[in-house]
């Protein structure tokens, strides 16, 4: 059956929109946020300056709606290995791994693109999601007995998290799993 | 002796300065940081505009100046703990329940001034120091059999100071104590 006109134009519209994005993101890597242009960026899309327009009113629309996508990219990719079989303990760890190498990545972005990025409020509900999310799953540690009772399961989410923002300024992957250890430590049940 | 002319001339620039940053930090807490002019800053302090910008050339430099001023009476606060008699471990815990403290205090700040305050490289520098400042008790700490040694201080510094500024969401100062607890335990030397 042939794709309706209604889908075809819907398709088109993402692959420029997700094209928009890529070349973006690779100019600001580049040049930083104050060197990339509207007309820079029609040029390294080949689209036309009037079309990207349309999609787009200024370079920071474009840089908020790439770090939307990159966050929900994230999400996504935490929330199979929260998925993934084997005990609370081990999803936990597999989780926070992750979240750490996230950190970890995004070290040495410029810092006037984090300050722009991080103002959204695309940003709060991602941290607010996200710690209701390992906050769930340390619940189910705590039920199965892998991890302390004494705190409850949203502030323990809450050190997880932040003591991983650590990540970011570490040099090697050796660390980064070395901060994901001692940060696992903290959750430890008492010895009995 | 009488003071010198000199030396009553620095004072009472010092007392300026210190009245205009105490009268500005109450206003922006009131008002917000849009909401406060170096005109109303003139009248609040009960000094001429045009002295008043032979002192800061506008509200956000005198907020610049402010935090400066906080964040050394916070350093000095730390330092005057960590030189306190005891061990390294008590020493350390009494850091870090500062530390803990100083951030929960800042929950609730304007976003606006949090985003404009954490700019400056006066932050980087205190952060830096302070990092080396508890890298510097870690050690002490490892050397007392009181803290982990599979882990780098400088590593564990920033594992801590992380962790720590989850207190800044956290409701109540138990919830606080809570936190330096799980982060104390991620430290701890693994059993023998």
């Amino acid at each position: 059956m042939p794709k309706l006109w209604n889908e075809t134009i819907e398709e088109h519209r993402r692959a420029v929109r997700d094209t928009v994005l890529e070349v973006t993101a690779a100019l600001v890597a580049e040049h930083g946020l104050r060197g990339v242009t509207m007309s820079r960026i029609a040029e390294g899309t080949g689209i036309g300056r009037a079309t990207l327009y349309k999609y787009f009113p200024d370079v920071e629309s474009i840089m908020t709606a790439w770090h939307e996508r990159q966050i929900s990219g994230h999400l996504q990719e935490l929330a199979a290995l929260r998925d993934r079989p084997g005990s609370p303990g081990e999803r936990l760890t597999a989780v926070l791994e992750a979240y750490a190498r996230i950190q970890h990545r995004r070290r040495g972005h410029d810092a006037e693109i984090g300050a722009l990025l991080h103002r959204g409020e695309h940003i709060a509900h991602a941290e607010q999601h996200l710690r209701g999310f390992v906050g769930g799953l340390i619940a189910e540690g705590v039920a199965a007995g892998e991890v302390r009772d004494d705190v409850s399961p949203h502030e323990l989410a809450a050190y997880c998290l932040h003591a991983l923002g650590a990540a970011g300024g570490l040099e090697s992957g050796a660390a980064v799993r070395r901060l994901v250890q001692v940060t696992l430590d903290g959750l430890r049940p008492a010895p009995a």
